[in-house]
């Protein structure tokens, strides 16, 4: 037998781990800071619950991982973290609304293969359902702001509001505006003129084609953009959204393209864009999503929604790669004598400290250490257990010092 | 359509996950110090790997989730940690031995459901790939000690070996005595009188089962076990491994009786349960397995290996459940004033914090943030803005005072 992983996964290995993990205890301090609280649902999910009539919808129902339990059951592997969040807040009749959740799990797609993408993947994501006020879609911004911050990375936050762009489908004269929505969506990628060719397939006339286009690169501040658009909507609730938004947070940039791609989308959409930066695919997004939980539940009762998801595997690749291929601190290498108190200590003083348990000698435990990546080495040897000072070698300017174990643990702390 | 999880799996809801997440974030840090690197692999699989001769055997083949991608490809969900790591290890050629990683993630099992037994479910595994000295089995045990101390629960590490059991059913004249093991690893369990039972039903006479069951009553330090022990089964090399271990760490109960179920075991096994506690499952275990990985990758290298697994399930179940079901500090209830300013202050000083988006007044509020468990509130009305003195509520004690920003944040740290 060939070793093979399954096609479209992969393994993420220790230096991968390592600033991925960092990615998700900053994400993971910064919404309890928010006052989300954390929720686990499983990976398997009952097929009828995931293909429901307003769950994702038929595109992403297509990529669902589908199979049966030992009882024929028929279950399906979650595609994404908001409808099992849908599905856990019509089951659970008690909580308390608004209920602002985090979940940081694994999602599974079974669609085509490209280039960073995967067929499992993380999400991270929070959402808070209850809460109509225009006031938590401001916080999200200062989350998406406060987060790449803390991660050292600079980003753009867009934003629109999908009322806006019905009410500009609704000015050209156009019904069921979804798909020219999303033609306008790809301007940025993939230009004017493309955008320009799909719109007249649609059987649009070059009027409407040039009046969509001139909304859509409005420039100047998102003030200036918001008086621009009322002179052509007049009274819209999206633009009204947009303009409460800028009195509790202006920094984000108001975007009349941005369209996001699922269709239950209500109200204020999101897209974080990098700057700067040879990655051009958004590393978060999200948006309100008044009606999904409602309808999913097949209930009149309204659950206002609004939820946004940071994309780990791109947030990964944009953090400038550390090169740490480990978090131990230091490898202690025996010569012929029992180091066990010595690394208690080391232990005991919070050092991550591995060691030889072979007696491989110095030279070849250098070499090892060094490959690994571990930063410092101890060389213990009889002389030095006499003597109580022991050889601390630099690994990276192969510098060596005799110190005290207490020294050393000042030293490496 | 009536809403349903999958048989078998459950919601993790915040009360436990906190719980949980403090379990996994105290093992993360101790798997560091003991120098293991993180490594994750994906839940998705090849089915020709996972049941693969040497791998997880038959019995949970059974238990294996199988599905198909979109391409027909025959794929399967883990069932474990260790046939993903004996994977990883032959796919990465350049690995330097030893290698020693661990990885928390989430198996499962299409079994019966019993009580406390999911189809999904968390394992928290360190292995070591590439050391066969008895100094990193002694170190085990040192991680299982220091692990739940720090989780704040007492246990007993009990230990075997292998190859002390072999020679027992040589001993006995039995040649393939892994049935018999078995049997005499229920005597906990089951009590004296089944195992006499079950032991006569496989053929064996009444003067070599009080042999054994004399055997594995064995009383005493660990020393005295082998000693005595020495004297029936001579120069026996699991004993030497043993003594080996004793010899570096001796904080642990050597109970010849110890089997554990897997088939691939060849040295030292460990179990792990808790003190006085109603509990009596174990709470972690581990072993030695030698031959399984070269076995695996079906090669004639030596891959000596030795891997423990922490039950995250049956640990959250243990603690004491703190009935924290937010890490939220504090919840702000602005009455008709903007707080945006002073909330941001308080979540720039790292205190988590809440807020009322809808006015929904005082007592509303003060009964939500209640019900929701978070311990204090913070009333802010024009009043408190001018004076810059703010309404802090211990929502426990219902003790309500007057104070400065400042004042709070030092309060809340």
């Amino acid at each position: 037998m060939e070793l093979q992983l399954a096609k479209g996964v992969k393994d993420t290995g220790p230096q991968e781990k390592i600033v991925q993990q960092k990615i998700v205890d900053v994400l993971r301090r910064i919404f309890e800071l928010y006052g989300y609280v954390p929720l686990d649902t499983p990976i398997l999910e009952r097929l009828d619950v995931l293909s429901a009539k307003y769950a994702g919808g038929a595109e992403i129902l297509k990529e669902t991982f589908k199979l049966k339990d030992q009882g024929g059951r028929d279950l399906a592997l979650r595609y994404d973290l908001t409808v099992p969040f849908a599905r856990y807040v019509g089951m659970n009749k008690d909580l308390k609304l608004p209920f602002k959740r985090y979940q940081i799990g694994e999602v599974f797609r079974d669609g085509p293969i490209k280039l960073g993408r995967y067929r499992q993947f993380w999400q991270c994501d929070i959402d808070a359902v209850g809460v109509k006020s225009m006031k938590i879609d401001a916080e999200f911004i200062e989350v998406f702001n406060k987060a790449f911050d803390e991660l050292g990375l600079k980003v753009e936050v867009k934003v629109n509001n999908r009322k806006i762009l019905d009410d500009i489908m609704k000015k050209i004269g156009v019904q069921d505006g979804t798909d020219i929505v999303l033609i306008l969506d790809k301007l940025k990628k993939v230009g004017e003129q493309e955008v320009n060719k799909e719109l007249q397939q649609k059987g649009l006339d070059d009027k409407k084609i040039n009046y969509l286009l001139r909304l859509m690169s409005l420039k100047g501040t998102n003030k200036q953009k918001i008086v621009e658009l009322r002179k052509e909507l007049g009274d819209s609730d999206g633009l009204k959204e947009i303009e409460e938004i800028t009195k509790y947070n202006n920094e984000f940039t108001f975007d009349v393209s941005l369209a996001r791609g699922l269709t239950y989308y209500t109200g204020t959409i999101y897209e974080v864009y990098l700057k700067n930066n040879p990655i051009k695919s958004s590393v978060a997004s999200g948006g309100r999503y008044d009606k999904m939980v409602g309808e999913f539940l097949g209930t009149k009762q309204e659950y206002p929604a609004v939820g946004i998801s940071f994309g780990l595997s791109v947030i990964c690749d944009a953090i400038k790669k550390e090169n740490k291929k480990t978090n131990t601190q230091v490898y202690v290498i025996p010569i012929k004598v029992n180091c066990t108190e010595i690394i208690r200590k080391l232990r005991d003083s919070e050092i991550n400290t591995d060691l030889d348990y072979s007696d491989k000698g110095v030279s070849r435990n250098l070499d090892y250490a060094s490959k690994l990546g571990i930063p410092y080495t101890l060389i213990i040897g009889e002389k030095e257990v006499k003597s109580k000072k022991f050889t601390l070698r630099d690994m990276k300017t192969g510098k060596e010092r005799k110190l005290a174990l207490t020294q050393i643990i000042k030293l490496l702390k």
